[in-house]
């Protein structure tokens, strides 16, 4: 039986970097994978749909030439290489993680893991043992009983994003980033897409002035939105599928080629072994502290299964905060206050930190400012005048409570909200650190100045 | 006599911001300009460049379609129509200034103002007087005796931004961002393009790994580069125009249609009054302190016509400080240390702090992290893997000494760094503010682990 220090089962951006991170603590480290390395984000989730959409970006350039001086005839999209290209780059990045395995010294042990009393994991019949093992194993399309996935004409992202043939009609199910992603690039491929989303707003997590605004360029751009509304049932006996959905003015039955079940996601913790060991659980995710310790002394959990925002970039994090501890290191708790989001549509979404309406409940005074890019040079520029930057202040003592942005390129702005807050900014710092001229970053600076009366381009 | 509590000479990104926040801080504010509002930034500078270089990215898209699964035929652009484009972005943000000054109430007086003892402004024979009196004249292309521009053949930048025929050979004297934008949209119009520089690096005040990178892909796109070269004449008496050019290998002819300089700029400081007054001045750049007084009271200078780097954000800032300070309000000296510049390029390159060169001249030891982009996983599906972050830190405190980017998107990106390095930043606060994923700003974290020995993904 091999043994191990650390064995992380999933090698998602969950697993693979705390098998990095522990194997440069010095850790002798072991992942397990049932399928490709790299987990969902790098195989059907983050990564290849970033490549969708700049096909989609592209395509849009193309349609658009004119309105840069340019010009071009015959413009079309080959719907197959477009998804060849996504698949080119999922599978570079798959190989890209197989070799920071090699590198790392990290033994790939393939197969489905099964956790077993004893810190031992079982894979495929053989047992391996640990000092400490870590649960990464992730989530996946999540399956509404009124919306059985048959993998053709009700589909969750995984075949969305590797359909055979461009569907002319799709029903979207659900408005939160991979429902807004697919739309988007439908859409600008020329399918005929419908979105569904049972709130009353588009990408619903976000600041309200945010969702409306990301619903009107979405109409503009020939989506068919329609909120407040739920599917109750799907009709596949035909040649194509009939949608019945209940919206606040009665039923509709929508047809269309194949619909998108976009509706969240569910723990891959089934047939791991929790129960055998006896690791709490609640409610599909597994219960942890601060350091990512289950109940069971020498388990761990992070990423989508445990409670938390189920992104790569928070389980990446906790990944590393979780092998850090366990190597001893003076380690901080990570802050779930500031955790970005990105949406990466066009336009694009980012935000962190309270809503406008969350820091009110919160019973905050508040300071807001609101800068469109419609008043930036660049974006002029650029042609990139959709979308603002809004940023939100506790009044009293000056704490950034959150930013908001829609537009072009706000994913990468993010960032400077999210390193400021973690070092506990005021609004006057983020005022007086002088931005470039001209970028879409002034926007930032723009929305502080706006939030304390002394904004300039507005 | 009109008399004001303020008078800006000059509308560029120094002026015309001054006035505003001088308005805001209740004074009364007027504004002399003797040609567009904007300044050189607005018409002739940042904001039309760009445009431009937004065709050029958007023409490499239509010319390399196929990278992305798709297809279109007789791609073409018209020339003229690229310029027009370009015009009309700076004729929009030229009547946004104009709606600016109207909204806050301030004069604009047009003509040439020049300055008077007494706190007195004239312009074309009327006398203005004011409280304080703030010059914000700017500045234009520099015109070496070797190359003497003569507006068709041997050109500036205002030219080169508005030729009424495409060039079919063009020779571009320096290789700071003037330089290097110019040669980049030109080439990618089709345009045969030579850059010359005396110096031994493109884009000479960037850190060398930078300058390097960034020449190998100038040279890679078609752009003929000579380094360590100098233009020593030229004869405009034939068709075109040929320039000598010595070389390290000795001298050169090289034939074209016309001849960009872009050396550098000079400082309208001529005819203004500065001698009536007796404001000193010293090589060119008036003498102020830290809040832009002159030697003689009432009478302040900020932005290009001052010492330090001839940025627009920079005029702005200092035109802010200055105001704030006049209103007495209690004001920060801003710290030139910590401006970011930007190019903006394909790569666009972005840069705050010291070079790594600068660094240790200085005397520190450093933890200097460097992330390729083609480690990153949105680079890959964005196809924008050129370039890379590389960020230097002091190893005895922390301090994060300079930021240098070169890829797609950071001019948009150098604020992160901007923003903590104000806020004192340690590399530890970077690693651990969780950057989204997948972004090119996951870069900026990667590189400081890197320096630190933590970084994930090479």
């Amino acid at each position: 039986m091999s043994k191990y220090d650390i064995i992380v089962l999933g090698s998602g951006p969950g697993g693979y970097v705390t098998a990095i991170r522990a194997s440069q603590l010095g850790f002798k480290t072991a992942v397990v994978e049932k399928e490709s390395l790299g987990g969902v984000c790098l195989n059907w989730g983050c990564i290849p749909t970033k490549a969708l959409l700049k096909s989609a970006q592209v395509f849009e350039y193309l349609k658009h030439a004119e309105d840069y001086g340019l010009s071009a005839k015959d413009v079309d999209k080959d719907f197959s290489k477009v998804v060849e290209r996504s698949r080119g780059v999922a599978d570079g990045m798959s190989k890209g993680v197989q070799f920071l395995m090699k590198k790392n010294k990290i033994d790939v042990i393939n197969g489905f893991g099964k956790l077993k009393p004893g810190k031992k994991v079982e894979v495929d019949g053989k047992e391996f043992s640990a000092d400490h093992i870590i649960i990464a194993t992730g989530a996946r399309s999540r399956e509404l009983p009124s919306l059985p996935q048959d993998g053709k004409k009700v589909i969750g992202y995984r075949e969305a994003m590797t359909l055979a043939k461009q569907p002319k009609k799709m029903i979207v199910v659900g408005s939160g980033a991979i429902g807004v992603e697919f739309s988007n690039f439908y859409n600008s491929m020329g399918t005929e897409v419908t979105i569904v989303e049972y709130l009353p707003n588009l990408v619903p997590l976000e600041d309200e002035e945010v969702s409306k605004q990301f619903e009107r360029i979405f109409k503009k751009s020939g989506i068919k939105v329609m909120t407040n509304s739920e599917v109750l049932s799907v009709d596949t006996s035909g040649k194509g599928v009939k949608a019945t959905v209940k919206t606040k003015k009665g039923e509709e039955v929508l047809e269309a080629d194949v619909v998108l079940s976009a509706v969240g996601i569910q723990t891959n913790i089934e047939g791991i072994g929790l129960e055998d060991v006896g690791i709490v659980q609640d409610r599909g995710k597994i219960m942890v502290n601060d350091w990512y310790q289950t109940n069971i002394p020498g388990y761990y959990a992070i990423g989508d299964v445990t409670p938390g925002p189920a992104l790569a970039h928070v389980a990446s994090a906790e990944g590393i905060t979780c092998v850090e501890k366990i190597a001893g290191m003076h380690v901080e708790a990570i802050d779930y206050g500031n955790i970005p989001g990105c949406t990466y549509t066009s336009p694009e979404i980012a935000s962190v930190g309270l809503t406008e309406k969350q820091a009110k409940e919160q019973g905050y005074e508040l300071k807001v400012g609101k800068f469109p890019f419609s008043a930036s040079g660049k974006a002029s520029a650029a042609g990139t005048k959709d979308g603002f930057v809004k940023v939100i202040f506790d009044a009293k003592y000056g704490e950034w409570l959150g930013c908001h942005m829609i537009g072009a390129g706000v994913t990468d702005m993010i960032a400077e909200a999210v390193v400021a807050r973690k070092l506990e900014t005021t609004g006057h710092e983020v005022l007086k650190a002088i931005h470039p001229h001209p970028t879409m970053s002034e926007a930032v600076m723009e929305a502080v100045a706006d939030a304390y009366d002394e904004v300039i381009h507005l």
